[in-house]
């Protein structure tokens, strides 16, 4: 049996309700139960570690009974997994459901199995209904789970010849405002903003989302200072919307794992070469901004500094996500090219 | 009167003509005499400085007083100037002619004013006759009797972060195949190729332009090596197919006026950081082609060094002509943004 029209718009409506819960250490997740005739008969929504699984919110606005024979419609597979709450697989079976129809197959080894969970109950069960869609709502938490910690993107804006600032330290400004314009746009999508402590002493960053006029973005990634030293009082990240956690940073890879503990799922990080190239040099940048300016300044004032690359064979090669203008300027985005993947040079 | 069918066919192959002559000091010129009818009664091209001029070719080919009458189409305005030949302008009155149609004004003040000499005997003068086709043809002669010395390209390739090796060196290869063939390409299009004596004491380069099997390409520019220190005997650039210059480079405006008298129209300089420092900081980079591979090496080896930029106020600010991607890497070509012209920055 494949799935209905009514279950596709029921799976539609549950990727809608799955928005409604917060983006953090578990997904977000909607559900519709449809009655057999392909009615809605209740909806529901995960709220966030602790709380009910999105099926066992939808199953418990019924009276006992109600979702016997019922289709049950969930973005993720119900988990079969014992931890706060029981395992949703078997509160569905326990209710009666008669088929279960889900886009996005569990990724993780402990919760997963529940569509096999629900088969061997006799239960009927489709998966990937609009899975495209249940991906693109999940893709940073899928990502989490694949990579064992937040994903990370280091973003530094640079003259052509790779400089941050003039041989006087001057640096405002390099790029033009489009430029400046989508570094705020992205802050906005991150969870976390990390930044090290030289740059907040030396240059007292707000690490806020900004729009043009200076107003603060709806979204405000939490601020993350690296390194030992104290943050002054007056700083104006002390003023960011979010507390600031600080972090000596000895450990960049404890670092993330603390974050996403914390229900961060993306890192924005933009604190200076120092910085930049330690995330660059232990393998943690997933993904690299480049905001180039058509400029050129020689001088000392390099945006990457030592990345430990000894000879070319060492060199950090990246694959061109996407190269697009900003006003005056380019942003390259490259991504890290997997050691097995040939690359032209080659021959 | 406005030109005739006839006359424009006949300008078409004129620029036909011209292309005969070499690209050198003087222009490339084609001339095609019509008779009052628009019949072709003789055609000319100029062969280079001491010889005559098109105009002057294509009378001489004509009996006396055969041309009494006639039309003359002219790629570019007759010279009203005593050089090596008299005047273009007076050898067409002194022959009759009745009318004179030209693509491209002169744009040397020593030799202009053919046409209104034309006019003042009596000359119908049609100008700007297939104009820019006539423009495209005398691109390179153009601009360098617009900069008064010949026009330069500085070229280099770079990892994203600025560098063209790694700590140790190394730097074969940062950038792919496509980009390097590329290079050759557009040493193929230029009349000279600079590298710096370090640079040829170092890498040996050959300096040829080159097809993807290492066969040598139709056109050659001339090796030039700036620099006091001798040349190998057996260095590769020795055995270039042109002979190769060297000066001791102490004033790159010296280099290139000398280079000028030699009928350099385009010059390629990819010799190494300190040359291309030098010329970027010396305001003779026209253009400026960076291939950048999507590759972080960090350390020493930067691609740009000094190029005397203290403060970002004094930045060297271009403006990005192209960005095209080739293999996988990217070719960025920036021009110099005049001092007047406002970029995003200013706010």
């Amino acid at each position: 049996m494949t799935a209905t029209e009514r279950e596709r718009d029921a799976m539609r409506h549950a990727l809608d309700l799955a928005l409604r819960g917060p983006r953090g250490i578990n997904p977000q997740v909607g559900a519709v139960i449809l009655s057999p005739a392909g009615d809605v008969l209740a909806e529901g929504w995960h709220r966030g570690a602790g709380t009910a699984h999105a099926e066992v919110d939808a199953l418990s606005k019924l009276a006992p009974g109600a979702a016997r024979g019922a289709t049950a419609v969930v973005t993720l597979e119900p988990c079969n997994h014992h931890g706060r709450t029981g395992p949703c697989a078997v509160a569905l079976i326990e209710a009666g459901v008669a088929r279960v129809a889900f886009a996005v197959a569990d990724p993780n080894t402990i919760s997963s199995g529940g569509a096999e969970r629900l088969r061997a109950a006799g239960v009927s069960v489709e998966e990937g209904l609009l899975e495209n869609d249940g991906e693109a709502l999940l893709s940073s938490w899928l990502e989490v789970q694949r990579l064992g910690r937040p994903h990370v993107t280091v973003k530094w804006a640079q003259s052509l010849d790779g400089r941050i600032a003039a041989s006087d330290g001057s640096s405002k400004w390099i790029t033009g405002a489009a430029a400046r314009e989508d570094v705020h746009r992205r802050r906005a999508r991150a969870d976390a903003i990390v930044a090290g402590i030289g740059t907040v002493l030396a240059d007292d960053p707000a690490l806020t989302a900004r729009a043009a006029d200076g107003s603060l973005l709806d979204r405000q990634p939490t601020p993350v200072v690296l390194g030992a030293r104290e943050i002054p009082a007056d700083a104006a990240v002390r003023r960011h919307p979010r507390p600031v956690l600080q972090y000596d940073g000895h450990s960049l890879f404890d670092v993330l794992r603390e974050l996403r503990s914390r229900g961060v799922q993306r890192v924005f990080v933009e604190g200076g070469p120092t910085i930049a190239s330690a995330f660059v040099r232990e393998g943690l940048a997933d993904e690299v901004l480049a905001y180039v300016a058509p400029v050129l300044l020689g001088g000392d004032h390099l945006a990457i500094g030592d990345i430990g690359v000894g000879t070319i064979g060492d060199a950090r090669r990246h694959i061109l996500a996407s190269v697009e203008r900003l006003g005056d300027d380019l942003l390259i985005v490259a991504t890290p090219r997997k050691t097995s993947e040939p690359h032209e040079g080659d021959a």
